[in-house]
């Protein structure tokens, strides 16, 4: 066996090897669901790459692969997470780079010969991007501790959670007992998935927290009619009026100029004809800020402006919330261990917003978390032509070991 | 056999009864496609009412029922003609209360025990909707002799048009071989479609043509991102550009405060996603007005002020034409005659543009047309909801039977 050193460039070649068959459920592409054969070869390789890394390995109830480099106490260890799934059509990085940063970490100790004053695990969790089964980050709130109940559900082939907890020798049952005895810490390595880094020509960013998101459903009811036989000035137009009201929608959150974002993904006009003046249309509203408070506010002037919009028209106008997650606030005490590694890195300490969910929300109950984004070019992700340069995971690497260090002295 | 007196109450009872089976093809509403049973069945019915109405009947090569009414003379007859196919879940007057009519207009020339100088012939065109196969208007095309060809073509199940015709003992060759030997003149009553007439409390309308058409496919290309990690002003939104175009789209139309009407019909995001900024979306533009100048001026403004906002957003526009129907207007000859008619009647000669297309469009080749649009409620179409009162048919019936008179007295 050839060994090589602990690398950033070794991390960025495994995600890659992870994007291959037998690694994927899709041909063509990479796709790795939950509790899918992929996940399974996954979780075999990833284990390999743990033990020549020095860490014994363990699978738990939720399906989590835990590796462990015990350290000279036996108190409670820093977890280095990140999730193994993927979207449908996915990049390689989103995921299983903070794992391979994680066992990287552990491999230069271990190369070194040294032990930290803690256990450090590393976790490969199943589930976050919900892409199988009608739930998301499933296997984070298992670990946390903080989930009460699992819900009767199957994947879009019929197959059952339980069945498919089955053909992995676990169960609901032990799911909901595969909660975390305890942890020091806990440091997320993930991919930006935006541009932001790329724009300011850095490597890396501190994430101060994760957003707090607002997902509405929004609802305008007009009156369909023919497109040839209906005088503009007689029309009640559903698409017509949404337009305007998305019209709206982005211009306030231009208009705030600050990390506010509003995101009308999914739209649909009915009935749907070139001919037919739709009656119906129904699309959704993303809002988000690291700043609750300012979400809300303009969430109020959204509907505010929409509802003007609507009645102005003499469209019926309905809007659902759909999700209301609060800010997840990163850990002030890691956070400033972080700026100490960036900066004995060379890095300026950047702070940002986390726009995306990530496991790091759900540690709260178990321990203090923070996350390091690693910039990724022009921001893409959920795509094949994610892309992250070896350089930056070196970078990554070194912050990492650093905050490993620092960490230790605060424990020593 | 109870005989009643021709009536537009007659002619609008008929057109309820066939709404229901065995004349329609759905449950619990009204569909009734080209060549099939409730086609069939329809036809049965129609040609019973016109030999009871006098008539003789036949069913030409395009499964279009004809009865006609002989003349003092074998001139060319005058034709009194609508369709009898429908769309899905349609309203049970759109295409047959002009059948209607003309049978109760011959019928009163019946219970007179007059002839015209001229023959009548209530013709029921088979297919105007294009709701089975994928053409429309096909059978007036036969009649008025400008149908070149027949694509090979099947319905939804799969159905080949060949064999569908079989089923009615005919072939494409036939339905090419249907074009009428010659005609003096076409009137064709329909409903309007639309809200003017009502808008305006008149009963009826003359119209003055079919208005030119024009069909866009509009594809936006941008780029697809994650709805919580791109900031706004780095984001190239096609959704969010698409909204800002479809306002420019209806400003255009009704600052032009004419008969203009412009409609984004159906609209399509991808990937669809609530948490993805939509990377594409295809819209369809209809352009419609009774003058092509006019509605080529506002084609070209809104082409020019859509890409206006593509290069501002950077994103990339595609615009396709799909279709571009010349305007179709009605014979000055036949709307005077109308003029005369309504006026004794005691109407007031509103003349209108049709935004829809119907089958007078296609007679030119054949002989003069004209069209009288019959108020409609809320100009409610397409849906099981429209209406029209039997005082309004009444009055049809009352101007198509004065039109016919006067026709006679040119003729005589």
């Amino acid at each position: 066996m050839v060994r090589t050193t602990p690398s950033g460039a070794r991390a960025v070649a495994r995600c890659l090897e992870l994007g291959r068959a037998p690694y994927s459920d899709m041909e063509g592409g990479l796709y790795r669901g939950y509790l899918t054969p992929a996940h399974r070869a996954a979780i075999d390789r990833m284990a390999q790459w743990m033990r020549a890394a020095g860490m014994t390995t363990r699978v738990d109830g939720a399906v989590n692969l835990i590796g462990r480099y015990d350290g000279s106490t036996d108190a409670p260890p820093l977890i280095l997470a990140s999730h193994i799934d993927s979207v449908r059509n996915a990049g390689v990085y989103d995921g299983p780079l903070g794992i391979m940063l994680g066992i990287e970490c552990v491999a230069r100790l271990a190369a070194e010969g040294r032990r930290m004053p803690f256990p450090i695990e590393v976790i490969a969790f199943g589930d976050e991007e919900g892409s199988r089964f009608p739930v998301s980050m499933l296997t984070s709130k298992t670990l946390a501790g903080s989930l009460t109940g699992i819900p009767e559900m199957a994947d879009a082939d019929g197959t059952r959670f339980a069945d498919a907890l089955a053909a992995f020798d676990t169960s609901p049952e032990q799911v909901l007992a595969a909660a975390h005895s305890g942890a020091l810490a806990y440091l997320e390595a993930h991919i930006e998935q935006g541009p932001a880094l790329q724009a300011e020509g850095l490597a890396l960013g501190i994430v101060t927290g994760i957003a707090a998101q607002l997902r509405l459903q929004a609802t305008v009811i007009g009156m369909a009619g023919h497109a040839g036989t209906s005088s503009m000035d007689l029309r009640r137009d559903a698409l017509a009026g949404a337009a305007e009201m998305m019209v709206a929608i982005e211009r306030t959150a231009r208009d705030d100029a600050s990390d506010l974002v509003a995101t009308v993904g999914c739209l649909e006009a009915f009935p749907g004809a070139t001919n037919v003046i739709p009656g119906e249309v129904r699309f959704t509203i993303d809002l988000r800020s690291g700043d609750a408070g300012r979400r809300d506010r303009a969430s109020a002037a959204i509907l505010h402006e929409i509802a003007a919009i609507a009645a102005r028209r003499q469209l019926d106008l309905r809007v659902e919330t759909v999700q209301d997650f609060p800010a997840s606030p990163c850990d002030a005490g890691l956070m400033a261990l972080l700026d100490d590694a960036m900066a004995a890195a060379g890095h300026p300490a950047r702070h940002l917003v986390s726009g995306a969910g990530h496991d790091a929300m759900n540690m709260a109950p178990l321990c203090p978390a923070a996350m390091l984004f690693i910039r990724c070019r022009d921001g893409i992700s959920h795509n094949p032509a994610e892309h992250v340069e070896p350089d930056d995971a070196e970078a990554a690497l070194a912050v990492m070991s650093g905050f490993i260090e620092k960490l230790g002295e605060l424990h020593a």
